[in-house]
């Protein structure tokens, strides 16, 4: 909001957001909602920081929390309501919304303890594709994207480890913007791989995303994985860019009929404002995505919950137990080899950007049924971990960009990659992409937000 | 040498220092030595160089190195005869010394799979220190510390991944350079914990070391774990300095008499040339130290060579065999907690260069006889460990310098310890402390050779 916004507007608009949402709420999607009471202490406590001239630049907007992230007043389940506990403190990434003037609406539907890139494993039942609720919304974070592409809230924080803050960005139609590891706090966040995680955040425009990256993105004592943001440019000063995409036999789409054109269409687009595509060698890519599922990593999710889900595994999703539990066998001999062979794929990967200025690939190569998901619950999620899961483990950053649909109505998109720190670069593309103006320079916490409304 | 050196000069002075080795060999000290023919075969190529004017920096240099790293001629056994093989090619540090214009003269004993810092877990024998036979010469790079310490060699070539590249220094009244991981290729060495070895150099001047580091460092795509060598400046322009020693509470010294004056005599030392000594929290230095032998990194001695073991174990050193074969249990599930608590403790310890420029402790916090390591052979091995086990794990370089002798006659030393990359700032510090020449910018590869002779 301008400076000259008057109480009236900014408050307004909040309100009348809030009321909306409580009219169509849905369990799926919202494990919880900020109450009447809630909403007003807020909404007072902004308009005093307001009038005495505070810099609040997303006054006026308002965002969902997936469910495990803390945010002070609700509980956070991450997906299991038996797990619950009642946080003492925001979450350092809510904080930073909060002290930049966004007001919360609450908490979404998660696949639980983030493991998986469904949307179906949560205990509210299958959380629906806002385009055509017989297809999955895609996961983990999927309240978060739902909510956002339902207009319920401005922008959502997610969560990403394996995909899951961009699956459900390609789903359902948003911008899915998942950080270099470390920028973004994960400080007051239930961990997946803590050493893999990464807060994300879905809007519909790349400028909302880089708006609420700029104050997002804090360097923060309390996670020691937190890392300081460092821009690194890419592309050359004429505009002139290479992007990267798998070589033709390499591009895998699982028997999806559309996608194959869903995605050379998106080629083309890229092709259209002055990409020039370079086929390169995605093996090194795949291997790693595959060292996620299959690795020991999975061994992070039974040092952050594990022992809970031992104690309490009837309250849990059967597939999400059955596959947290299958970690505690993992060796450390195991886990050290995949590390030097992660080692081996990191140096191969970094060559990459010699060839290109960054990657396209599908975010996912195919859509579901929740149907057809229930009934093969392993087989189709490690399917849409095929071109993300290896992005946290290669620490590279990605923007999940929205380009056409399915004949089903389901969104198709596409992940911009590229190095750790070249965020910025990245979003600037996704906003060419979509024909939007740039974002303005994002760690500048006074951009205007003309983009609301 | 000088460009003006003759062919006399250099190949004199490396044939005087064979025949002189030839004469003294002990083996308990070298495994292998080169051979007349060898020699000969060295020398001729050198002097082909020599006279169409090659830069050869190392020319005139003899060195030694440690028996798990590759030399083309010589087998590698990693102190355990039966696990003998014969390189294919030189193992690119040596490739680099070579290049440089030194020779090598053979290969040396050292603690079986580098698995100790005594230098008694040998099959050729315990390794006597070089001042007082009946005391240990500290390990692992046993030999390749005693072969300088005696004159047999200019310098050599060790391995540290706990303090293998220090304690021995200490010990044997030796300059003991362990670089910053990755700037030494580990191509052609066999791993001990291969995300936490580096090469090291041991000599008896801080110029020597300083020099063949300038030829040694140099980056290397076939070892994936190899980084780019950037120099870090410490200290101010003024040449006030502050160092951090441990506080008095936490300073251990196990009992021994006179380790704590001898180290009250380095810190004296040091404040006389300049320094202000800071008092710091060694605590969770302490704490990393003890991860790397109770926790999960000992794994790695398993991935490298343990299954070797199981099949061999008859032909193995007990002591070693039980460490290694001790890792087969450890968990996926401790690794990664080991990993985030040494992430914590990474945090912690970053914050220690805003007090101070760098640290000073002692190498090794007492001496003991051989004879007392053979009846307590991992208790006495572990204390070894106190200053030096978290040196790697939170990723700083260090140098050993020697200062003073236990009345025995074995040395005593510190370790100067300072982040990543500020390997050359610590080598001039040491130069200091050993009132020797500050070493001139050690990537140049033309130095004049003014410390031959």
């Amino acid at each position: 909001m301008n400076d000259n916004t008057s109480a009236n507007d900014w408050s307004k608009r909040v309100h009348e957001k809030w009321q909306s949402l409580q009219a169509s709420a849905d369990g799926r999607v919202w494990i919880c909602m900020t109450s009447a009471a809630q909403l007003e202490n807020q909404l007072t406590a902004l308009e005093k920081r307001r009038l005495v001239g505070e810099k609040l630049p997303l006054l006026g907007l308002t965002f969902a929390a997936k469910d495990n992230i803390d945010a002070l007043g609700f509980p956070t389940t991450a997906g299991c309501p038996a797990y619950s506990y009642q946080p003492a403190e925001n979450a350092s990434v809510v904080q930073n919304l909060e002290a930049a003037g966004a007001v919360i609406l609450g908490k979404t539907a998660m696949d639980q303890f983030a493991t998986g890139l469904v949307g179906v494993r949560s205990p509210q039942g299958p959380c629906p594709n806002a385009f055509n609720p017989e297809y999955i919304s895609g996961g983990s974070s999927s309240g978060s994207a739902v909510a956002v592409a339902r207009g319920q809230v401005d922008f959502s924080l997610g969560t990403d480890t394996a995909g899951s803050g961009r699956v459900p960005a390609a789903f359902n139609g948003l911008i899915g913007y998942k950080p270099t590891l470390g920028i973004i706090s994960g400080y007051g966040v239930v961990p997946a791989c803590r050493s893999l995680d990464t807060v994300s955040i879905f809007s519909k425009s790349v400028s909302m995303a880089a708006l609420v990256a700029a104050v997002a993105r804090r360097f923060d004592p309390r996670d020691a994985y937190s890392r300081h943001c460092s821009g690194k440019p890419i592309g050359s000063a004429s505009g002139g860019f290479k992007f990267g995409v798998p070589s033709e036999k390499q591009l895998e789409f699982f028997g999806d009929a559309e996608a194959p054109k869903l995605f050379a269409a998106a080629v083309q687009h890229l092709e259209s404002i002055g990409g020039e595509k370079v086929s390169i060698d995605y093996g090194p890519l795949a291997e790693a995505a595959s060292l996620l599922y299959q690795g020991p990593w999975v061994a992070e999710r039974f040092a952050a919950v594990g022992e809970w889900i031992e104690a309490n595994s009837d309250a849990c999703d059967p597939t999400v137990a059955k596959i947290i539990l299958g970690a505690k066998n993992k060796s450390a001999l195991e886990t050290f080899r995949a590390m030097y062979r992660l080692k081996d794929l990191q140096q191969v990967a970094a060559k990459l950007w010699s060839q290109c200025d960054f990657l396209m690939v599908p975010t996912a190569p195919a859509s579901y049924r929740i149907a057809e998901v229930l009934a093969s619950p392993i087989e189709l999620n490690t399917r849409l971990g095929y071109y993300n899961n290896f992005v946290n483990l290669l620490d590279l950053a990605a923007v999940a960009v929205p380009t056409g649909f399915w004949s089903s109505g389901v969104s198709f998109g596409v992940n911009l990659i590229g190095p750790a720190f070249t965020d910025d670069a990245l979003l600037h593309f996704a906003s060419r992409y979509m024909n939007e103006q740039p974002p303005v320079a994002t760690n500048d916490e006074r951009i205007s937000l003309a983009v609301v409304g």
